[in-house]
């Protein structure tokens, strides 16, 4: 079983910052950062996750802020300078973060992912988004967000010429032999010289072939597109399903799709997204859940159901029924469509429906004593509806702290977590091969 | 004076990677990196400087990598990731990345710069270049380099945006207040909403004010639009001159560009880059230089003195003088000229030319006993023809340790250089002031 974390030092909960237990002083804390990252190291994770965007929303909003999807943050790191920091304090675990290929360009992005592959030792993964804020187009010299099918018909090519790029050089094409005083092999350099419909690229690389080969790529898109481009390019994808039965549907769907491209199943690693809240017992799970709730003053829960019905919910009285909103006045993302959906078929009042979507910024919610964690994951994993998780904790360090020492060894026992990590690269750790180089044969 | 070390951890020298004491495996090594920044610091180096190209040259010439300079090489690391690893094994020297205005965008260069310098506690210094190979535009989809004028206004414009993205935040903004849930005040935002002839762009910045207010920007024009786009915005210039009188020309130039910009002379800085052979005695110094030299064949100095001067020279003999080539042999630096009047006015032959130019590949040269060097750096530093040296050493890492032993003892006896850090951030220590935020006034 996978197990990746959110390397957001900052937890999934619109309270959580305000909870005694959240480290003071979350925005754009290095200390914590590191902190975090060695209690993820020393729980045997595979993987720090960190998502991005490049622009903030809900600044008219300012209490929002911990709502936000960490992409929308007001005070982050930029994520691979992040990461390249965190390769020096941590040996084994991998360090995956997020670019866009709507907005940068695939020679620099081949080189900063070459570059933390090198420095990180082979620890490094791209997590590819189209961008999912259209409004970051305005700090991009772009009018509008392009057509989902257009970033799409972007980021393919893209990540083509990304994974040709890292391929500029054979592995042994540095030979820096000092008596023949032969530095390379001009024989074992590729330029791409691509050309294209969106990009062309000269190349080579000005870098070494990455230890990992290609870092790994993952991909979180969930539209037909989404799926398509995870299905022929990444070796892993972020899912965020509310049910099983869901997880499962889009489990078989995306790996059904693998041998199209020629892919075996078990070549593209599916994660899903969960917040876990555990405790001791049940009741601890229940209370720390309950106190993260009081620290959300109705004015913030009712700002962020606006925020995620895409319609205005001040005014409203609380403990009345949620109004029987027109579909029109919900946002485009089908998100406050589900939410409306479930506060009907419950009879819920506003003030129930904001508290049911607080703790579920990372999407699943898992929430119990260790057992009832450990049963919940080994039926998700066993049943095929992911091959590991992607965890926010909803209060760090302390909830994940509490995972790896309760949860954790629950899942050592049932043989279904590592007691130490396998290889020396991420790709060895999430059992993914080491690509060949499409223009070079290995070394003899 | 200031003192800045190049942090390519690999000699400025043709020869230099053949030489027993060089490091072995110089690409993209990351072990060396480390020592190399350790050694700078414990030399009390104000910072470390990272050159950076975006494109490979002369693959047809593979014994010439070591003479392309450092934005030419091969397999190099992207530098901001380097910069951002080498922030947590150091905690006083400062870290300045080379980024292009021609390739990037300013939003990502802001945040990436914004982000090592929290990464680094406030030692973050960007080197603004305009991009010196024109063979890089065929790696972003450009057909051609953009011509000198529009690279500079772009860059102009390019400044002014992350500086203003940087100023994005009042110091005080993320008030972060558990008890009263405030996180942040939504008055100390400013969004620049920028449109201009190059760029738009919306802004806020997603991350807090930098440590510095902006990191220290560095920048390495020589032609008239650079300097004036250094005496505008820069806050050091990295000058290359032959020899002490041009320096002296160009530091009044420079200095003398500031009033018209508001700007005083003292808030400018002006380092001079020299490789340094330094031996205990000068027959030391002589006896390495001899060394390097002898590690070139006769080959590699053809090669090196075609790329030179834009003329092959393969199959001129060695011995006999250099050849009296037209100027429209020449290339198109201005180098390539001055290498052959030195050549005609000396009378020297192919072999000695190209010897003579080998190693200078950081301009300036210094050569001779710990005394005399120190002679010579105060000599340029007492009569303004620099504020400080860009020091290459020719061999990595003894060129810099014998240095640090040897020349800078003598340079703090005669009070010139430091003996402690003065301050935390690379700014503290260069004696520049942390600018005021153009959109806030001071926190009350
Ligand atoms: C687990 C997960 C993480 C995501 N992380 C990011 C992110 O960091 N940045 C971003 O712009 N979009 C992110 N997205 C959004 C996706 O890139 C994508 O825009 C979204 O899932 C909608 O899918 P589609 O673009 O294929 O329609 C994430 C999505 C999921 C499911
Ligand atoms: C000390 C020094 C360092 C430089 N470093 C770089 C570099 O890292 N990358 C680059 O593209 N150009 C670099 N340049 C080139 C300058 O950016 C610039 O292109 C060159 O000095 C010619 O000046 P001009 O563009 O104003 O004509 C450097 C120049 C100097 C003098």
């Amino acid at each position: 079983m996978i197990l990746a974390a959110n390397a957001n030092a900052q937890g999934s909960h619109v309270g959580e910052w305000r909870h005694p237990d959240a480290w003071d002083r979350p925005a754009s804390n290095l200390e914590n950062a590191v902190r975090l990252a060695r209690i993820a190291e020393a729980g045997l994770f595979d993987l720090l996750f960190l998502a991005d965007g490049n622009g903030v929303r809900n600044l008219d909003k300012p209490d929002l802020f911990a709502a936000t999807s960490p992409s929308d943050r007001p005070a982050v790191f930029e994520p691979v300078t992040l990461l390249s920091a965190l390769a020096m304090v941590t040996r084994h675990i991998g360090l995956v973060a997020t670019t866009t290929t709507t907005y940068d360009e695939p020679y620099a992005v081949a080189r900063r992912f070459a570059s933390l592959d090198h420095i990180s030792g082979g620890r490094a993964g791209w997590n590819l988004v189209t961008t999912s804020n259209p409004g970051d187009a305005l700090n991009f010299s772009k009018e509008a967000h392009a057509p989902r099918e257009d970033r799409y018909a972007r980021a393919g090519e893209f990540a083509d010429i990304v994974k040709g790029l890292w391929d500029s050089w054979a592995d042994d094409a540095f030979s820096q032999d000092k008596a023949s005083g032969r530095f390379l092999d001009p024989a074992r350099v590729h330029a791409l010289n691509h050309k294209g419909e969106h990009f062309s690229v000269a190349g080579p690389l000005n870098a070494p072939r990455p230890v990992q080969g290609h870092p790994v790529i993952f991909s979180a898109g969930q539209s037909e597109m989404g799926k398509e481009l995870s299905a022929r390019t990444a070796d892993c994808v972020f899912a965020i399903e509310g049910t099983i039965e869901r997880a499962r549907t889009l489990y078989a769907d995306l790996k059904a799709r693998l041998p199209r491209y020629g892919r075996r199943p078990e070549s593209l690693k599916i994660l899903s997204g969960v917040t876990i809240f555990v405790g001791e017992t049940e009741a601890e799970a229940d209370a720390l859940f309950q106190a993260l709730e009081d620290l959300v003053s109705p004015a913030v829960g009712l700002d962020y159901l606006s925020k995620m019905i895409g319609h205005r919910m001040t005014g409203y009285a609380l403990d009345e029924p949620m109004p029987d909103l027109e579909a029109e006045h919900v946002g485009p993302t089908g998100i406050g469509k589900a939410i409306l959906g479930v506060a009907r078929a419950e009879g819920l009042t506003v003030r129930q429906t904001y508290k049911r979507i607080l703790p579920q910024m990372a999407g699943n919610l898992f929430k119990g004593s260790a057992r009832q964690i450990a049963d919940l994951m080994e039926e998700w994993y066993r049943t095929e509806a992911c091959d590991g998780f992607m965890i926010a904790a909803p209060v760090v360090p302390t909830g994940l702290e509490r995972l790896i020492r309760l949860v954790v060894p629950e899942l050592q026992r049932r043989g279904l977590f590592r007691t130490a990590y396998e290889g020396r690269t991420l790709r060895d750790n999430l059992g993914l091969p080491r690509p060949a180089n499409r223009f070079f044969s290995e070394p003899a």
